[in-house]
């Protein structure tokens, strides 16, 4: 491996009723995160203290053609502004990585049940990290126009 | 590669004048985030629109055999429970992974100017995503006193 590389192993795998990738209503989807059998239980000691989860995964499933490595219009709308792929949060993207929060609902030994996690079923994890308050945007937050139109059925 | 692994490019490298692994006082650090020239400057078109940043990075400096796969204290402080790495954000994790908002300052090129993003010099960055107050945790968050403790410092 050269200098520029990244090499990891998924951590798990989400099990989820989505089986296809579809861009809104993600809202009331229950999901299972299911953490490798190399992980003792106690990894996830003390998680159910936490209402939310951020959970890295990549979105293996997305097909390689169709990565975009300048700009585009978000789901092709030509009716939104031609945005770079970093200034928008498409899943063809480079390296294919996916950051979510979501509810967290029970934990089952090594099963994580959680709510409106927008990754589709098999989607191998990264990484599971408590979601916490101080880590979030420190001052107001700004976004342009057309990602609040982008967002309007996403959670729904 | 087996069915169970990650490989990935980084798409650039965070320029930080925090040279040493410390845990407190991100709130006034300004960073630089460097693309990498293989991505045109479009890949960042529309960014200025957005407050906050949201990056994936490689925390590639911390040493191997540090990485923790159970539980245990946060901060190696016995008086907080010890707790399962998935439920701290320590960075002697599996796979390393960090994921951090910061405030945007200001857009030259391929170089982001960016404020409070806790990473420190030449750490290799996975992707840039831009911070969508609805991406944010739905409902009320709640989290354990340990962490409101741990936070205090922080971003100060």
């Amino acid at each position: 491996m050269n200098h520029n590389e990244f090499f990891a192993e998924y951590i798990g795998h989400i099990s989820s009723p989505r089986k296809d990738m579809e861009d809104d209503n993600w809202g009331n989807v229950v999901s299972i995160i299911k953490l490798d059998s190399r992980f003792p239980v106690s990894s996830l000691k003390g998680l159910e203290e936490f209402s939310h989860l951020e959970i890295v995964f990549h979105m293996n499933q997305v097909d390689k053609s169709k990565i975009v490595t300048q700009d585009r219009h978000p789901r092709n709308n030509q009716e939104w502004p031609s945005v770079g792929i970093f200034s928008q949060r498409a899943k063809g993207r480079p390296n294919a990585i996916g950051v979510s929060r979501c509810e967290l609902l029970e934990i089952n030994q090594s099963e994580i049940k959680v709510k409106s996690l927008d990754a589709i079923d098999k989607t191998p994890i990264l990484d599971i990290k408590p979601y916490v308050k101080e880590f979030g945007p420190i001052g107001e937050v700004r976004q342009p126009k057309w990602i609040d139109e982008l967002m309007e059925d996403y959670y729904k």
